[in-house]
């Protein structure tokens, strides 16, 4: 098996592009990663895209088609693949294995979704697709129903505290203020988080994550190509993993059994603990999501995420820093380019290009969740290239 | 990059299954193939499926998930593959990649499509999808729409009758007459064809593939794990292509560019030419993209597919037996179901198991076509092990 690293990084603004079509943010990020890489488009051997629901927000499938045609890379394979809000880990994923086995040298990952050419209540009902439509989705569930129902649980096994969650959506706007790319470029308070209105209790607006726009890519080339490029950030590891699709299967409501899978296989693969990690986006679609993730990836201790956080232990350059780029809630959630963006933030990261929130970084982590947590991928990123 | 294998085929019959839901069928499909494989569920380490628009047909995204879910395959790595029609083919050209790749020594692909469950405006405003929405859809042209264009514009070049358009279908009917599977299993007649109703002048209702429920699955292995298997099959040359999304963007109407560059390079990495093909399922979603395929695929010349369907040569035992399974016109076209219903009846053939429909076949091919042309991936097939 070969190695890989990521050599080229580009992406949208993420927000509410009005004036832009899916089509045009898929080739803005592509383009941006094209040049940030210092290629031409016809190195480009094959694209992986990332994205959960363009049938349903704009009647598109075929993504995978359109995206090539409209970058000008007609010919080369091109592939969608969709694991809800994991997509583009998937996407990035898939494209990591297709270099390692020998088939190509070159190839681009990216993700996008266009989210807000439908009504709020179009996209909510779009996103429960995303859990089990039969029985939960036309039960009347939706996702910030059924992560108020593990936040709540939370709660009541752990004692976390609705401060403590609030901390989380506050952590990530104080990064996101620092970052030009973010939806929301601004400080909020706990106060803020505590007075916004209740969306499903306990979880209020701030604790939610945006309906956003936006793309994403990156350029991936195997080891002896990489080793070309001035700055190769290397994969040294990855997981992938499931859990059963309907909250209601799951044996816990308060750990999401896939991070876990998925981090284990990651670790064991690069060969360090969780303690090595200097920097790390998880995936807070919903405040609480992010809690269960910091104890899930092993950077706290089961039921202690709420004073892990209270004690300081994410912000930048403590701990373990966190969603320096503002995360789902502050930097936006364009559901199928989140994943990919995650992994730009970390090369940013790595590679010492993140300016005022810079943060001293050997090695970085990024952990993105489909649905309640029924898909999970989490990566691992180093500086180092590590020979197998 | 390491050699696969396919070692294990299932699938539901396709249809109209009222009685069965999108998991029901997948899981029937996938048992069916981890059966054959006389392997146990545990030892299927990832899940590859694909699939159209379960968002759209039945407001199921994240199928992948759910699919591990309902197979009792929890904790495993699985992804939801898109390209339109050629979404199966995407899953089954993944998972052989990370086969090959080393991740994975046993993995399972499959393909599922619900169709029914939606009115037939409804069905076809959906697969409308698969072409450009914007450029297309949304400007009133429908599937049939545009592959009446190309059939009236190869009519027009190459003197290609209706006639010869429809027995295509023929031939189809006449295989599907002996495939229990089949949606439709009983012969037509030209006239049958030439009396049906008019869809999209010159297509008429049995130039047409059905709306179609169904699912298949494989099961994929490595080269030294296939080689403990009673009865491997070999894939020895794979490709995959895009061409413009939008129909007016092509160079040609008369052929698919993505199906030649495809082809090319299964053809290539195979070592075979054209003439060595036996047996081949082709993409034939209308009758005119059957004969397309002929020529595309080298198994006549560029014009002249009506001439040798008329001569016989794509019956059972001729020149290259084509859709011995009946064709997505007559077995069916659950759409991403499609492409591994395709490789399953290659595997069939060359193992020697298609009974009253079995050909001699020592290579075998499929070609898998997304929207009108913009995503193809062509498989080629052996009984014996190419070494690299």
């Amino acid at each position: 098996m070969r190695n890989v690293a990521v050599v080229g990084i580009g992406e949208t603004a993420f927000g509410e592009h009005w004036e832009k079509s899916l089509r045009a943010l898929a080739v803005e990020a592509g383009i941006a990663a094209i040049r940030d890489a210092n290629i031409e488009g016809a190195d480009i051997e094959a694209m992986y895209i990332g994205n959960m629901s363009a049938g349903k927000f704009i009647g598109q499938e075929h993504l995978a088609a359109l995206a090539v045609d409209q970058a000008g890379l007609v010919g080369i394979p091109s592939s969608r693949l969709e694991a809800a809000c994991a997509s583009g880990s998937l996407a990035f994923r898939q494209a990591c294995l297709a270099v390692a086995s020998g088939e190509y040298d070159i190839v681009i990952a990216a993700g996008a979704e266009k989210m807000t050419d439908l009504q709020t209540e179009d996209v909510t009902t779009t996103l429960m697709g995303a859990g089990d439509q039969e029985w939960e989705g036309w039960l009347g569930m939706t996702f910030p129903g059924l992560y108020a129902l593990m936040a709540r649980r939370h709660m009541y096994e752990y004692n976390t505290t609705r401060e403590q969650m609030a901390l989380f959506s506050v952590n990530g706007h104080k990064n996101a203020a620092l970052n030009p790319k973010a939806q929301f470029p601004f400080e909020i308070t706990v106060e803020d988080v505590l007075n916004s209105p209740l969306v499903a209790d306990p979880l209020r607006l701030l604790d939610c994550s945006p309906v956003s726009d936006g793309a994403a890519a990156v350029i991936i080339a195997s080891e002896d190509v990489a080793k070309r490029f001035e700055n190769p950030i290397w994969l040294i590891g990855s997981g992938q993993a499931t859990d059963n699709l309907a909250l209601h299967d799951r044996k816990s409501l308060t750990s999401l059994r896939a991070t876990k899978i998925a981090a284990k296989r990651a670790y064991e693969q690069a060969g360090i603990a969780p303690e090595k990690i200097d920097v790390a986006e998880v995936h807070d679609c919903f405040s609480i999501n992010g809690l269960v993730a910091l104890e899930d990836l092993g950077f706290c201790e089961r039921g202690k995420s709420g004073k892990f956080v209270e004690d300081g232990n994410i912000e930048r350059g403590a701990a373990v820093s966190i969603n320096t780029s503002g995360g789902l809630k502050a930097k936006g959630h364009p559901v199928g380019a989140t994943g990919i963006s995650q992994i730009i933030e970390i090369v940013k990261q790595l590679r010492g290009e993140c300016g005022k929130r810079q943060v001293p970084a050997e090695f970085g982590l990024t952990h993105n969740v489909g649905g309640t947590g029924a898909t999970v991928v989490v990566n691992i990123f180093g500086k180092e290239l590590k020979e197998r």
